[in-house]
């Protein structure tokens, strides 16, 4: 047995004590996810900017087809085409303020990936745990396809295919399939497949889960077999696309883009697309036939066919956008799936929120009114009306409500409210607003981004892990 | 005034410095050598192996297009499309003797190189200083176009294009352009440009001087001008077919190879060229219509075109073979340029030793009869007599004798055994007797050679510079 197998075997089993408590067993979800003959495939790369600190250390790990940006190190680690996107963490000085206290940073933050296994998981933004301010670790830990990791710490996690957590701190838990999970700290919990849960203790509570015999269609896993459902099917068709960008070392692009928006070497970019000033497409974006307009970005493992976006539309990581017309300022969260059609084409009015880990997919054109927050799983315009409710009535509940297989306490402001200045801080990191001289974001400052690759080795017992590499500037 | 030109004039400063005794200025040469925007445009590559240590370390330097094998460290030094190939150095518990002294390394021998400049430059073969065996250094040491810094560490050195030092220690000195020299340690001296001296002291000493109206043909170097001459012009004509090689990430070979020979994924190998058993050709050769029998190689820059070549033939660096038939055992040595022609082939017989930095150029055919040692320029059948010498011949020189403009003082017996030793010590290294069990050597280990990148910085104060790296096992 080489290596990356006994080092494959040994992080599950440490993920399995980690879970030990919660009768889980992570062993069957691991047969098929890593797969030898395919780390040695790929080589993985890096961004060096002027924006950010270089600070890189990888050891015992393989990283095929990952992409690394900013400060992180990784150990005993499997990573497979996964995006470390160190770009938000905090730097020395910066503060952080927690419940009233202001917490100074003595030195930058750096991202910490031991003893964990990553599949195709987007790890992004900056660690959220009081406790631990310069270090967002994800230790002991197995995700699987698609996952997002964001602000999110994780200490002994299963993270199931398609889910997300999300300015959380996670320790011992068992993620399902497709759930979002955002709730400042969660510990020895398995939440099932298909929750969607953003919990503010003390403030508001939302809680909805999707109907596990329709959410099937769309992705589920059995242990001993790999994800399957359209989502998968949907992301296999478009992938030969992405097979051109990693074989030249050098790329003529296919689309003229403004100066201050910038266009990730690794998205692909198809005839017909459009983009317009302070967009920001990240690798692993697909666009084809589409419209993005000012201040508009497309995140990693975003898809958008066939729509317009007016501008300022923030589409989170994971999301697909299809046969679509979004006017301004709509946000699409993590993973979410816009599935229209040529003869239904979905409308998304003005300042809409669509929840992360929301499927629209509807045989009649759907119209979202402006201002409107929509969840779930919609499949006609009976759904629409049980899965949304308008920002204004929303923001009149004091107490809570059910709708649906909603479940909403708290309170009703508090959580718009909270939405929006989330909306508007990651369109201003973005770089959405920039005016030429101020509002600088990741769309201005990443055109100054060159990608440098690392391999490796090819043969031999260490075949498809790395050497051990230390990269600072 | 960005980094890397800062850092260039601080090492050609150093330069100045240590050759401040002996009236020369490297200034006029510098310029245009390294040039600041060609250093951000090209990525670097090491290889991994199980045949070597892996050790890397890279600091505050530029490294663009070159090639890094085994333990180097490269620190304020710029490299341009330079080789460093640590493959035959020392390694710990190998023992060295030096004047009937046995030392053993203690550690794995390191090339390292510090405050150096080094265009095209080839950097083999291991440290022969007995004061340092363990390191392999270059130290304030501008080198110019197509230079072979081979088992000749250097501290103060300006060595000038096609000029190689061999098993030297070099002490501030000047080496001019086309020299050779192989001549244990030698400290402050200036040698003029197209010197040959082969010296070992109280054995022999083999001295010729190219004339320089002739050989600034071929090459030369005025102060202020980079080099010219049908050289310079020979490697230009043929440098649009290395593009291709750089461009793409994988590449289809395009001849067959046995699976006891190796061929360098940077390597260059046009049509109708033949490839036998025990053959190695390094990166940066260029291989046309050629056929190399067995156990023959091609290093790094060597050209071999419309040649036969029967086996058991080293090319050394730098050498070309144009239009020409090797019988087998025929040594060509570095920088050596074999320009024969379609109606003028040139014929070396059986087991001959062709000097290095020997130009052969006739308007009619030439054949240079077996097992004869042949220097110099070589223009016709007279320019032959005067410039050959059959191997018996030599060994019955018991004092010394003059011939044209080479004077040969010393024991030829001990030369010329000397000269087999160390050819029969190549073929072996590099693999040429390999019999499927026994005498593996580079063509063999180097199979499975996997190639990685990496890259400079595109932008900023730092531009063209690589970031700091350093790569273990």
């Amino acid at each position: 047995m080489n290596e990356l197998q006994k080092l494959y075997d040994r992080i599950i089993q440490r993920v399995n004590i980690n879970l030990r408590e919660l009768d889980f067993d992570a062993e069957p979800y691991s047969s098929g996810l890593i797969v030898p003959e395919q780390m040695s495939k790929f080589y993985a790369f890096y961004g060096i900017t002027t924006g950010h600190p270089l600070s890189l250390r990888f050891q015992n790990s393989g990283l095929a087809g990952s992409y690394f940006l900013g400060k992180c190190q990784v150990s005993n680690s499997l990573l497979y085409k996964s995006d470390i996107r160190g770009d938000e963490l905090k730097r020395a000085g910066d503060s952080f303020t927690f419940q009233g206290h202001k917490i100074t940073m003595s030195k930058d933050e750096t991202v910490d990936i031991s003893d964990s296994a990553l599949v195709k998981t987007l790890v992004h933004n900056y660690s959220h745990d009081p406790e631990t301010t310069e270090v967002f670790f994800i230790r002991d830990t197995l995700a699987m396809d698609y996952a997002n990791i964001h602000g999110a710490p994780t200490d002994g996690a299963f993270i199931g295919p398609f889910a997300t957590v999300d300015l959380t701190t996670v320790r011992d838990c068992v993620i399902g399939t497709y759930c979002y999970i955002q709730a400042s700290e969660i510990s020895h919990m398995r939440i099932a497949p298909g929750t969607l849960w953003v919990h503010s203790p003390g403030n508001f509570n939302f809680y909805y889960r999707h109907d596990l015999a329709l959410l099937r269609n769309y992705i589920s896993v059995v242990p001993g077999d790999l994800p399957h459902g359209y989502l998968i099917d949907f992301i296999e068709e478009h992938e030969d696309a992405f097979q051109r960008l990693f074989d030249a070392v050098n790329l003529e692009t296919m689309v003229s883009v403004p100066k201050t928006a910038s266009l990730d070497r690794y998205a692909v970019v198809l005839p017909k697309t459009k983009i317009a000033d302070n967009v920001l497409v990240a690798q692993r974006a697909y666009l084809s036939n589409s419209t993005l307009g000012k201040g508009a970005n497309a995140q990693e493992n975003c898809y958008i066919i066939n729509s317009t976006l007016e501008g300022c539309n923030v589409t989170a990581h994971g999301a697909k956008i299809i046969e679509a017309d979004l006017e301004s300022g709509v946000f699409v969260g993590f993973n979410s799936f816009l599935k229209g059609k040529p003869k239904a084409r979905i409308h998304v009015g003005k300042d809409c929120v669509v929840m992360p880990h929301t499927i629209i997919d509807s045989d009649a054109p759907l119209r979202i009114p402006e201002a409107h927050l929509v969840w779930g799983l919609i499949r006609d315009s009976d759904d629409l009306r049980e899965n949304s409710i308008s920002l204004e009535e929303l923001q009149k509940q004091k107490k809570g409500f059910s709708k649906g297989r909603l479940h909403f306490e708290g309170n009703g402001k508090l959580f718009v409210l909270t939405f929006k200045i989330r909306i508007h801080h990651i369109l201003q990191a973005n770089g959405a607003f920039y005016d030429g001289r101020k509002y600088m974001g990741h769309a201005q400052r990443n055109q100054r981004l060159s990608l440098n690759t690392i391999q490796p080795f090819q043969f031999g017992e260490m075949e498809g892990l790395y050497p051990n590499i230390s990269i600072e500037l």
